[in-house]
C-alpha cells in the first residue's frame, strides 16, 4: 500500500486532523453515545482525531482504539493522556487479524477507515466477529464525488480527481460514502441505516470556512500535491491553479459543500449472519 | 425561453411534480411555517406542487401563489379547491413585473424557480420590493452537481449533464443550489442562511427509492430525452443506457443521493438595502 497520500499516517497531518475533528465533531458524532460500562472498539483510530470526541461524549463507556500504524497509535495515546481521559486504551493492531476475542465488544466505531481498504467487506466481516450479537456498528466515510464548489472551477475538480485517483491506486476508494449501505449489508450486518451529513461553508459560517474548507479539505488536497505531480496526474502550475480555485470558494461570495455518510447497523442475534444481508458485495 | 425541458410547464409533468411534493414535503418544508394572519407570497407556484403543503402547514396564514403560466395556475387553483383549502389565492403574473403593492407581503416563498431564470438576482430584487421590512424570504433549489449514483455509471452522468446543458441553453441553471448565498445577498437581503437538505435513497428507504429516485429524478431526466436527442447532446441508445444506469441505483445494492439547498433571509429594516448584501452578483 502506497502511503504517500494517506491522510493520517504522516506526522505533519496531525494538526490538520485535529482541526478537522474539532470542526466536524458535532456533525459527525451527533447521535453517537454509548451506555455506561459498554465496551466499544474503535477500528483504525489513526492519531486519535475521533477518539477524544468519542471518549468525551461517552465518559462511562470503555474504548479500545487501535490502528495498524504504531506511530499513529503512540500519538493517539499521547493525546488521550494529555486530555486526561481514563476510558481509552490505545494499541497497535491489524484490522484483518485483530487480537481480540470473538464477541468481546458491544459496539464498533469505524471512521475514515474503509476508504483506505482494498477489501472493505472483508474488514467489516472481521470486525463483526468481535461484536456481540445485537451489538451496533457505526461507520462514517466521506465521498469526494459530492464536492460542490462555487465558483466552480475546472482545475479545482482536477485536483480533487487527483486525490481520488491516488487513493484508488493505493487500493482505496475516495467515493465510498455512497456505497456504505451495500458494503455493510454484504458484511452480514442487519438494520443498516445510512444518513448523509453535509459540511457546508459560506461567509455566514466562518467556522466552517476556516475549519472545514481551509483546514480540512484544502489542506488534504495540498497534502497530495507532490504525489500527484510525481505520478504525472497534474503539472505543478495546474495543481496550484486548482488549489487557488478551491481557495476562491472561501471568499465572501463563494460556497463549498461536501457530503459525509454515517451508517449504523446491528449484528444479527441468530442465524447465518451472511444470509441477513440483502445485498452482494459492491 | 425554450420551454421544451422545463419541468412544471408541461401537463404530463403534473403527476410527477405531485409525487415529488409528497415525498419531499417533510425534507423541504421542515422549519417553514407562517404565523396566523400573515400574508405570504409564493412566487412561481407552477401547478401547485408546493402550494398544498405550504397552505396545510400554515392553515391560518394567507397565501398568494402566482405563476407566469396561466395553464399551470389553473391547475394549481384546481388542486387548491379540490383540497378544500380556503387560504390560497392563485393568479397569473410575471415575476419581473408583479401586480402587487410594495411591501404588501410579510413573507416570500420561492421554490424551484430561480433555476429557470437568466437573471435570478433581478428577480429576487423585484420580489424584495413586495416584502415589508423585516419580512422573510425562503428559497429552495436543487443542484444537479451533487448527484451521487451507486453503482456509478458514465452514461448516467451524461444524461444528467444533458439536463444541465438544456437548462443552461434555456437561460437557467441546474447547478444553482450552491449559489444561493451569494445570489440572495446580492439581491439586498440580510441574515442569509443556507442549509443543504439531502434526498438519499437505498433499499432501507423504499419510499425514497420510489418517490424520489424513480418518480422525481429519473422521471425528470426521462422528460428531457427527446429534447436532448434533438439537440444532438446524446444518441437515443446512449440516453437509454444512461436511464438504465440511473434505474440500476434503485436495485437492492444501489444508492442515490441528491442535494437541495434551502435558504432563509430577511429584508433589512432600514438603510439602502443593497448595501447590506456582503457580496456582488455571482
Amino acid at each position: 500500500m502506497n502511503d504517500a497520500y494517506i491522510h493520517g499516517y504522516l506526522a505533519r497531518e496531525s494538526t490538520r486532523l485535529q482541526d478537522q475533528a474539532d470542526t466536524l465533531a458535532a456533525l459527525l458524532h451527533e447521535g453517537t453515545a454509548y451506555p455506561p460500562g459498554s465496551r466499544v472498539l474503535e477500528a483504525g483510530c489513526g492519531v486519535g482525531a475521533q477518539t477524544l470526541t468519542l471518549a468525551r461524549r461517552s465518559p462511562d463507556a470503555h474504548f479500545t482504539s487501535f490502528d495498524i500504524s504504531a506511530a499513529s497509535v503512540a500519538e493517539a495515546a499521547r493525546r488521550v493522556a494529555e486530555a486526561g481521559l481514563l476510558n481509552v486504551q490505545c494499541l497497535q493492531a491489524d484490522l484483518l487479524a485483530p487480537p481480540f476475542a470473538a464477541e468481546s465488544f458491544d459496539h464498533l466505531f469505524v471512521c475514515f477507515v474503509l476508504e483506505h481498504l482494498p477489501r472493505p467487506v472483508e474488514a467489516l466481516a472481521a470486525l463483526r466477529r468481535l461484536l456481540r450479537p445485537g451489538g451496533s456498528l457505526t461507520v462514517i466515510e466521506g465521498d469526494h464525488g459530492a464536492t460542490l464548489c462555487h465558483p466552480a472551477g475546472v482545475q479545482a475538480q482536477c485536483v480533487i480527481d487527483c486525490q481520488v485517483e491516488l487513493q484508488r491506486r493505493a487500493g482505496g476508494n475516495a467515493l465510498i460514502g455512497r456505497q456504505l449501505y451495500p458494503l455493510i449489508s454484504a458484511a452480514g450486518f442487519a438494520a443498516v441505516q445510512v444518513q448523509p451529513r453535509i459540511a457546508y461553508a459560506d461567509a455566514s459560517r466562518p467556522g466552517w470556512v476556516d475549519g472545514f474548507t481551509h483546514k480540512t479539505f484544502i489542506a488534504m488536497i495540498e497534502g497530495v500535491r507532490d504525489a500527484a505531480i510525481a505520478a504525472g496526474l497534474a503539472t505543478p502550475a495546474d495543481f496550484d491553479t486548482g488549489l487557488q480555485q478551491l481557495r476562491r470558494t472561501t471568499e465572501p461570495d463563494g460556497s463549498f459543500c461536501y457530503s459525509f455518510f454515517k451508517a449504523t447497523a446491528i449484528k444479527p442475534l441468530a442465524g447465518p449472519a451472511h444470509a441477513t444481508g440483502p445485498c452482494r458485495a459492491g
